[in-house]
């Protein structure tokens, strides 16, 4: 089928070359036209701005947008002033499914359809494919349902869940139909939500690994500090990127986010040029929010996000309070800055 | 090679099959002696005692223990009774690390090797191999070679991490020589602390998805319970099983353990027969231990323990005494016991 | 001065006899007309209706609401109808202080101060005083002042705080002006956001203690269940309650919530009657809210919200995946319901 | 009555101090020469070494000593050496209550008996009192109550729990005996935890009073930032030093760390050469470890021990990891060193 591609970067691009691929037809756009002219060589009909990009699309119209998500809801705005109702626009990117519940409502009251796609798969997807969680009204996910086909990584040589049988299910193709609008994006949410648990599992496991040597180093004791106790048990030069090839062979956490932090090491098994100030985006901040207000527990998910705040400093006000208490109750002055502890090691009181 | 197994229930009978197929020879022993009359059926060699056990193997001896971590201790100086210098005993079970260390240096003071070869692979492994992480000594690590690459999953169909070529090296294949005697368990311990944090992390955030309907539930709403803030943005009816199985294909959390989620809501999507009391064998615990020792922080491999404390009401006592703070400051009641709140409400205060 | 009052319930009716002893005039309102009798029996001017209410004022006319958040909005809109430019509305209430950032914004284009005060103090602020947070105009809390000054609980017996001298400053008085409308109740969050903090720090410490003879305990040790490692070191039989009065003398966590804790265990050793289903109101959800908006860690916030959820079971489909799992890998059966580990035990693998 | 001091550092020297101002002797002895003189000029007793100490008491001898936990053991056997049977020797330092189990049941087989003191109170337990959780045998703990009795706190201005009348109990005074040898140290080490979990509710709330004023802060939002969603909310400049001041009056969260907090933040606003880099004791680690050997929940206080960890940068080798894989799998760039996020901000992706 055709439809129309907004935003080149490289998620909208190479999604654009898996429906080239399979058959499709794609007119694109982009603010920057040499992006157009570089998929335009590649079999897209390219297009000069969004209602050049309109007319050359057929009712039901279809435009996927892949851009960014603070640019979102003026494109949004853009797109469905030269709509008309019947037509579908689908989010692709990382919105909030909150602006999602907001903008249907809004395109509805036109007749146009809203359907959002969150999409994961990251720098691999033009290969492996890009698992597709979709949200929107039951009409317009019918009609899009051969591009979220193409798009989806398909059931490849992934080993059947024991009980399916037959005709492969939608979500066995590597797409689904999550609910209304707003359903793609949400499960998007807490897909990153766990995203953020499992490496911070990984990153944790593979910090205590480091230091499995912290009864081998020599620490200089001063009267503040207190060496390890039973530095026997801490004698283990652990060669962390061996391990990390290793668990992907059996071991019950074999994951694809292991095979990452495995070629990772394999790369620089020192982690050069990295400092250890880890960003974050918005979903693991809001799947602990969406925690908070449905009630569920969730220490690991909000753990797993508030370690990378602390790897910012944005815990240093916190930590000075915390030293002057200790300097106001016990006398305790900071180690003086520059100095690490050994691992292993603490402050004697 | 010749070996002897001692302890044959599920995961020592499988290595013992695994080692026949590949054409090793296995003594076996066990307590039960249909046990051993079984594996004995498939080619194994039997034994009546550690003693006859040990007279059927030649120098050095290889005696592998598949047996519960609480009996390790006494079968270990049993088998070592019937050993002599340069004799070697592996520990496939799941001993804590520091016995290993302790075993170890008993036995070495009678030039008997002890090798602690942590395993992991469950109810799978016959079919997909063992992930074996050894601790011991070079030259008897070298020596039982043969056999851990027979017990190992092999490389495989899994592709092969970039920037490796050329001859497979052992953690390609799915074992490793880990370092001295306990660092085998060591990294087995802090593989299963990951594993925790995984499932966690899942389990997590797949209640969230449970719950996304918050907002179509009716509360009933007394004076005490005030209703869900924003009920428009929890109207969602996920269906948890199809997501589980969505996200085994091109998602970046893509894992053996969603894959066994995604198995076992196929096979009963209300999860039924199961009340959620949560156990925990003991590496969990002395993973959390071990970052405790050399002072790494591990905030989520740490509440995805303590949840499973609490999954089996670990944590009465401490919300009893909650219950009670609140009573004498605020003279707030306790909800009746029987009542639910509905997801996302909470008590007005 | 003259004020009237919206809200007769526990905190309402106190702050009025507060605010009667020391010489203020109180026109009172409520819908319940006993709750307005007994406080006009007491000194208080009785008004039928708001708007009689509002008619025994005298510009600037000030109105303090004291009722249930869910009602505020209402309230302030019914009672904004009554007042005139110049005028001052405070919510007393714990409203979010997002809703007083919107109400403020629509009161003051009809030129009426809202002003938020959040209040701390619970069942003992009558004889102790209240700890007031205030958010709103320069003006309108100048205008306020000897209310605010009256309601606090004023610098008692406290030990100043050294570097302190001259005059007392509003905060040593009970009272501050922390902002523009809604940094009130902001500050009064974050309060009670710390308290769910303190109260599980408490909580989980006593709730070693009282675990503290997991060793001298008989446990029943099927094969699936290991007996406490090291039981020598937990053969302590702790009184509680006594330890809980120790710690209000010369300890570095003596504080009012440990004094509430040593009243209750005193009253109920056993704490009776308590089932440990723990309460949550808004503020513990809406301080992890901010933190995670703003990008601060509070990993100890967080977790003692969490806390709360899983003790009303909002863990319990979590912890079924989690079994589901075990079931999946390993072939763990779940411990029968019923049945409990012991403290300490943990099922072996 | 007369009982020598071992240890004249500032705790065993203000010890001393407030024995000899209720009328006890004191022997006193420290490798220092100067600390023993100058408590000699204000009424002890001097000794030149150990065996000169012991000679100057009568049977049944009590030795306290005070010193660092890493070197007690050794002073244990050096005091015990000189010491017979019935005699007393009493640990106030630091020790972890595994080593007085050990060392009760070695000195026990020489008749002489251990008691553990924990003490809490800090620089001002001169004038304050040390509260005093000890751990022995009923004969020892009885024989040395009248010291116990002087070193704590006594009933001081302190309310009275309800419920409690006629003499005051021992733990209304400021010492309990918790139990057998160990018991004091263990009861001391949770209330150190505890500590911990106070110490971070307080210091992660003032962070988030800290950042309230997010929305205010002009950021430069590159395309990888993204700008903190509804600034609206964050608009707050929170003088935080005065809610500290003012929290300690009427508050339900009033405590001695609030008290000490409000101090510090009167010397010194902006917390002036702290750099919040956190040490820990003992005390912390043995808590979590504790909770996890008898099974119960604690990620409370878990979670502020290792936000100390973090503060000293342990989590860094995690972070890189964390870095890693995003880079991997997303192509994500760290934020170049130095930069800081604008608190609330978050990269985009």
């Amino acid at each position: 089928m055709r439809m129309a591609m907004v935003g080149l970067g490289r998620m909208g691009a190479n999604i654009v070359r898996r429906l080239l691929r399979d058959g499709h037809e794609c007119v694109v756009y982009d603010v920057n036209p040499d992006a157009v002219a570089a998929l335009a060589a590649e079999g897209a009909v390219p297009s000069t701005d969004i209602a050049d990009m309109a007319s050359q699309l057929e009712g039901p119209r279809v435009v996927w947008l892949m851009i960014p998500a603070g640019l979102t809801g003026t494109v949004v705005s853009e797109v469905a002033e030269v709509l008309t109702a019947g037509d579908i626009v689908i989010d692709g990117g990382n919105s909030n499914y909150r602006d999602d519940v907001r903008r249907a409502a809004s395109l509805r009251e036109r007749g146009i359809h809203y359907v959002d796609a969150g999409t994961s798969g990251g720098v691999f997807g033009l290969e492996r494919g890009y698992c597709l969680m979709v949200g929107g009204a039951d009409e317009a996910v019918s009609t899009i349902e051969p591009i979220l086909r193409t798009i989806a990584p398909g059931p490849g040589d992934i080993e059947r869940t024991p009980g399916r049988e037959g005709d492969f299910a939608p979500e066995e193709l590597g797409y689904l139909h999550c609910g209304p609008a707003g359903a793609g994006h949400f499960v998007k949410m807490v897909h990153n939500g766990i995203e953020y648990g499992i490496m911070a599992s990984l990153a944790e496991g593979f910090n205590i690994l480091h230091n499995a040597d912290a009864g081998l180093r020599e620490a200089d004791h001063s009267a503040e500090v207190a060496p390890l106790e039973e530095p026997e048990f801490y004698q283990f030069d652990i060669d962390v990127p061996k391990v990390a090839e290793l668990w992907r062979r059996g071991s019950v956490i074999s994951s694809w986010l292991l095979d990452l932090t495995a070629a990772a090491l394999e790369q620089s098994p020192t982690l050069e040029g990295l400092a250890g100030r880890v960003s974050d985006s918005g979903e693991g901040r809001w799947t602990v929010k969406a925690a908070v207000d449905v009630g569920v527990p969730a220490p690991v998910l909000a753990a797993s996000l508030f370690e990378r705040f602390a790897s910012r400093d944005e815990d240093q006000y916190a930590n000075q309070l915390l030293s002057a208490m200790r300097l106001q109750f016990g006398g305790h002055q900071e180690l003086p800055t520059g100095d690490r502890l050994e691992a292993g090691s603490r402050k004697a009181e």
